[in-house]
Formats: C-alpha cells, sequence, structure tokens
C-alpha cells in the first residue's frame, strides 16, 4: 500500500487527488510545517530533502511530484490518467508538469520562501513583490493555450490536471489579477467539483 | 526528422547529448543569448517561453528538458536510456531530473538572472552571493546518495546521465568547492569520455 507524505497547501496535493482519481490504496500523512517536521530525523530519513511531498510504495521512496505522478499514472493504467501509449502525447504531459515544477512553483515560492536563494531581509521584500507579475506571467502562458480546455491535454483528463489545479490554489495569495485567467478559473472551479478533489481536500484541511 | 533548438553553455546540452546517444536523426539549431535570439518573434512562434531546449517533432514541439528527454528515451527504445518496462525506476529517473530542473538549475539561474525573480541590483548581488551555498547544496544531495555509480541509477546509463553531466558544466562558474564532490566529479570526467557527449560538445562549442 501506498503511504503519502503531505503538508496542507502544498503541491502534495496534487499526489493526493491523483491518488483517489486512480482508485488506489493508500494512506495519507500529515507532516507539520508549522511544527517543522520536515527537518526532523524522522522525516529527512523519508525524505533527505526536508520537501513534500514523499510517497513510500512497494518498491521504495519517491520524491518529486511530476515523479510521483508518472508513477501514479503507471501503476493504475486502469485509471487513465496519462497517454501511456503515445510517446509524444505523453511527453506534453511531462513538460507541461515540469514547467509547473520549475517555473511556476518556484515563482511562487518567492514569496515567502526567498531565504532559499538569498540572505537579506530588503530582498525577501523585493522578490515578494514581484510575485504577482512572475507567477501571474506564468499563468498567462497556460491561459493563453497550454490548457486546451477542458482538461490540460483537451478532451482527456491527466495527472496535468490535478497538478495545475493545486498550483492554481495560490492565486489569490500570489495576489495574481483572476480576472485575466478565465479559462484557469474555469478549470479550477471544474476541477473542485469532482469527487476526488473533494475528498483529498476534505483530508488535508480538516 | 528531429530538430533541437539550443543555446551553448545552456541545459539544452543535455537534450543534444541524449539525440546522440540515442542514435538519433536530428539537426541542432543554435540560437545565440547574445543577440537575445530567443526573443525574437521568430523563435517565440516556437517556444512562447524563450527559452531552450526547443525540440521539433513529427508530431509537435516539445519543451522542459524532463520532457524531451523522455520522448527521446521513449522514441528509441532500442538505446535503452530509461527503464521503460519499470514504473517505480521509470518514476526514479523521473524524480532525478525534476530534481535538477527544479532545484538544482534554479539555484544556479539565480547567479546571472535575479532579474527573473526581483528588480533591485542589491537583490541580484545578493542572490548571487548565494549561490555557491545553493548550488553546492544541491550537488551535495546528489554526491550523497542520489548519484548511485557508476551513473546516476546504477549500473545502466540513462537519461539523468547527460542531464547531471550538463549541470555539472557550471560548477566551476557557480563557484563550488569540487574537491567536496569526487563522486560527481568522477561521473563528469566519465561521461566527458564518450562519443556522443564529444560529438555535441564540439557542435555546440565550435
Amino acid at each position: 500500500m501506498i503511504r503519502l507524505y503531505y503538508a496542507a497547501h502544498t503541491c502534495a496535493l496534487a499526489s493526493h487527488i491523483a491518488l483517489e482519481e486512480a482508485g488506489a490504496e493508500y494512506s495519507a500523512v500529515r507532516i507539520s510545517f508549522a511544527d517543522e517536521e520536515q527537518r526532523k530525523p524522522e522525516y529527512l530519513a523519508i525524505n533527505p530533502k526536508g520537501r513534500v511531498p514523499a510517497m513510500v510504495t512497494e518498491q521504495g521512496i519517491l520524491t518529486e511530484t511530476p515523479a510521483t505522478l508518472v508513477f501514479i499514472a503507471q501503476s493504475f493504467p486502469q485509471a487513465r490518467l496519462a497517454p501511456l501509449e503515445d510517446p509524444f502525447r505523453f511527453a506534453e504531459v511531462q513538460a507541461f508538469n515540469s514547467y509547473l515544477c520549475s517555473t511556476v512553483h518556484v515563482a511562487h515560492a518567492h514569496r515567502v520562501r526567498g531565504y532559499r536563494w538569498a540572505t537579506d531581509e530588503a530582498s525577501f521584500a523585493d522578490m515578494k513583490r514581484k510575485v504577482p507579475q512572475t507567477v501571474g506571467a506564468g499563468f498567462a502562458l497556460i491561459e493563453r493555450g497550454m490548457l486546451r480546455g477542458p482538461w490540460v491535454l483537451g478532451e482527456t483528463y491527466t495527472i496535468c490536471d490535478p497538478y495545475l489545479f493545486t498550483l492554481a490554489q495560490w492565486l489569490e495569495g500570489d495576489g495574481v489579477d483572476l480576472s485575466t485567467l478565465p479559462r484557469v478559473m474555469g478549470h479550477r472551479a471544474r476541477m473542485a467539483e469532482r469527487p476526488a478533489v473533494r475528498k483529498a481536500l476534505a483530508e488535508e484541511l480538516n
């Protein structure tokens, strides 16, 4: 059985939703960032990076959302969460998720985790001021074409969708003008109605 | 035939090497960052992100190194560049490459591209000062276990190897103490001897 380590309001939500969508047997274990549990030896033994998600599988431990999502899609092929039989379409899934993790999530992280990349308080404030613009630019590209609609890849729901939904949860906090993103917001609303999303959110935010 | 758009000294080298390793028929097209060709309409029509690599395939255009690498591995299975038949091992490939793109490459980018996330010159200088530490921390995790040796995943060469080699090219410029990374440097030396690596480097740096 899969064990997913998550913290509330983090990108681990994407994997949590995907496990629900896949009909997987799994347990979700909450880590408290407020208590800095992600930096304690018990958790670092699971994920030396001190981040979430970490997914304990029967074969070993996986980290990094694009990897946990692909593992879920390939381990539960009957759920059809990725175009596994088509290398180009499958690479499109990876391209989208890679953009989310390396550009959009990174832009967001500069709002409250500037200490990762700088030292001075003035730099943190400077980074924080730019977040509406940088996260907004990332989502503008998604709005203008990467999100094909109704789902990210078009008619078929894939592991891109819970990941986009997860990062779109942060738009208000990041100060992005939602009125510029009608298609992204439509996607967010469609996602919020899915039973798998409701269940994962209810568990994480209770 | 595949067409790879690259710029010298960028992460596009990883895809270039992988195409060589795969024995693919491809052409490599150089973009000059010095001339800001990546921001010109001709190139933005290929990759609206204004980044490299971009890979034009018969089915469409792909961006993001973890995606182009997976596409190469899946399109040329006889080259055995990824454990395609094993979902867990395949996810390990994705986890490693995702770590490189979202953590290690991002840390490196703060040295000369601080303008992506901040506005003030003082912030850029602050970010730049921290790069030896942040890139060093990323490579320290790789040194301590993610790089199993002799190749990233162990005995089998995969698409993780050209990507690690590519980012390891930047260590000196990033001010990381190479003496702390004997296993990473050993990997870099092994990679530099491979014909595919020599050929890609010769083409990019001529």
